[in-house]
């Protein structure tokens, strides 16, 4: 959205002292999730208020895209593994034996183990490439906390547990598309704003 | 960065109509890129400004990571796309052929061969895997364009081209270390306005 930007200046406003600026030309929102503000600039008005905002929680990717979770054991071949991923189209399946994560294999993994002496690999049991204990999230992390874990530790696979169990996983494509969706929710209720 | 929420209410200014109240308890920015604007909430004053905000195109990534690009020729073995991925501890090449962009290839084009009948793919050329005529950005593109272009189409690497020349390579996880990098930004410049 590309607006004009006219008629602006520095606007302070300290108790009881104000000095005032009329917002020409101008028609911009930004949201706070954290701190359920709004700050709305449209119309020539000013707007800042406390408001109900979907929160950007991990819940709300998995409520979308589900909580099957693609698990394989750890004790499966390389083969059983690279055809699971074929399968679903996925890049990351979580090690579960027992109810239990033991780690996390990716299309990453068995690419490295390739470029080593890498005979008869399809035949190696999973556990042979899986990265043990995995960092993982919760459904209550925010968005933005689990795109932290993702970039701090390189890997674009996130388990979601709760209670010890499995209850999803995220992908930093996941999160990405969460940002998107959240920017042009932003903008079209701006428009409505100005519409309205 | 966790802050209290006190004494906000709606706050609207519309022309000479002005009704005041004081934010107490809030220390909280929003910067808009686009627009070079900044609302700064801070020790009970609004601000708003017309700011010199660092631009956040595809170019501000290159800056940090140079434009050496890491390439294959079409017709590479597969052996060697997977040394070569191996080397430089990375997720994808892009074919170039005298100088011209033919395509790319990604840990997830093998994976995804070596599902199907795979025998001798060691020796196989590159170009039976790559994708032809991927995507590009130009280093001119916002990071919001490029984050926005690999959402759409699921990958996750996208080359950066000028003049039809490839003059750098961006992934999501470099989009995504970005967007993180921005935000702490504008936290700690919040710090230094209310320090100051």
């Amino acid at each position: 959205m590309s607006l004009p930007l006219g008629g602006i200046s520095t606007r302070s406003i300290a108790g009881d002292r104000t000095s005032s600026h009329v917002f020409t030309g101008v028609n911009r929102q930004f949201v706070d999730h954290d701190m359920h503000l709004r700050v709305c600039i449209a119309r020539g008005k000013l707007t800042i208020s406390e408001e109900e905002v979907e929160a950007m929680f991990v819940e709300s990717i998995l409520t979308v895209k589900g909580s099957d979770v693609i698990t394989v054991a750890s004790d499966a071949t390389i083969g059983d593994l690279i055809a699971t991923l074929a399968r679903h189209n996925i890049g990351a399946v979580v090690v579960v034996d027992h109810g239990k994560v033991e780690g996390i294999v990716s299309e990453r993994d068995i690419v490295r183990h390739l470029a080593g002496s890498a005979e008869g690999f399809r035949a190696k049991p999973v556990a042979t490439l899986m990265t043990r204990a995995p960092k993982t999230c919760t459904k209550s992390d925010t968005v933005d906390q689990a795109m932290g874990i993702m970039s701090q530790g390189r890997f674009r696979h996130l388990p979601v547990v709760e209670n010890g169990q499995l209850i999803g996983i995220i992908s930093i494509g996941d999160v990405v598309k969460r940002k998107i969706e959240e920017a042009e929710q932003e903008a079209g209720a701006l428009r409505d704003y100005i519409a309205s």
